[in-house]
């Protein structure tokens, strides 16, 4: 079983809409820190450190899928299940399971690269192979 | 081909993140403005509109499906093509194409449900069957 | 001295801005979050158990001052230090101090004030005088 | 009567709370966005652009103050007039007024300064003093 990580969200009235229940991209939001979480748990410095010893700026998102089974509103704690379920060449596939309890709210994978900026132009970002090192750390 | 409509988009500062880029959660934050501007445009009321007149509290999401190509940054415009692709019993599924210019910045669909109010306990939400007024005012 | 509650926020990847410091906004989202956080651990219940029992919606602002110090960024752990500096009539005023360790990074105000919706019209909100027995839980 | 430009916004669901109106620090995002507005309408590149002839990573806040004096909801369009009031030698001051139609929804200052990476410590940034060639593009 891939290593798992937990990252706990209160969940806040500014994160819930009109019907009163979590605007949606804030659970892709979540996930997001969820992502950073696993790896500096695993032992990974944060992307800022990682931008000036190896020009690493990020891990952008190739492709997400989520379901959604219940809503979620402020006051309420809920958890952020985060682990990595398949390691390819240039790109790694998250799960997460977000609960409230044992109640699954919603169920997500995201497809991610590792990327540096382009040396032939700044303004653009470029994937880069898997780092093996860091990988050793996450598994 | 199905009824589109466009949406657009101008990209802050705010809306990007230490890589520089847009921050991809707000790729699902504008396709969500984009389907309520979508159904705004058929001539549907906005939710706060249904909910005094049919209880519709809005169409909050089942799943999503986002694939990334290409980052964008502040000071760009963007546009989201909206469509309806299905419409089942009680969900029915949009497809929005994000564009910058020619370039696909990425591409996803939402599964929604229209929810009223539990009338059994307010605090919960309950999917309806497709109300067949406002899918023939969108097709 | 009065009555001050701790909340604490791990800042996150897309807090943060192109300079790669908390965008400003976030800060704000963070004192709603600590007022919220301090009336429920005065013992008042959230708003949407107070909208059934009394009608009141929130405590919506009426004014914010805040200076910035020192920024914020991802990874860090930050605390928010939450009291009621002055009760009036209608409203009263929030002093927040957001610090990481001893530093002070920024600290504000806010004005703010119950509300129900308008009886006259349920798409307003109106400002009740203060709850005495909602002031008694908090001070 | 100092240079005035505005900037417009369609206020979506996802920026509205679950009292159904527009989440106060929403505000100050497009305060944020209206401020950039200004200067890309007065001819001032953008930060990206900044950063790599000048240095200048952007304009962060020193102060805000806002009055809240309307709400508003989503499917309304607001406008934010935005200009300078205030020039200092290290630091300016924005205006930013925020109407729907004849109705001021909000108004509100801030205090920002242009700042550079600190040389000394690429994580840290340092205001710099105002530049003389952006302020006469801007008045």
């Amino acid at each position: 079983m891939p290593r798992t990580t937990t990252y706990t969200v209160n969940v806040t009235f500014g994160d819930c809409d009109p019907a009163g229940i979590v605007f949606f991209p804030n659970f892709s939001r979540w996930m997001d820190s969820a992502s950073l979480a696993f790896f500096m748990q695993c032992g990974v410095p944060p992307w800022r450190g990682l931008v000036k010893t190896r020009g690493i700026v990020g891990t952008p998102l190739l492709e997400i899928h989520t379901k959604f089974f219940k809503p979620a509103t402020y006051g309420e704690t809920i958890e952020v299940h985060t682990s990595i379920e398949e390691w390819a060449a240039k790109t790694f596939r998250h799960r997460h399971v977000v609960r409230r309890g044992n109640d699954v709210l919603c169920e997500g994978t995201e497809v991610r690269a590792f990327v540096i900026r382009d040396p032939a132009n700044a303004d653009r970002i470029k994937a880069i192979p898997l780092p093996e090192d860091i990988k050793a750390l996450c598994v």
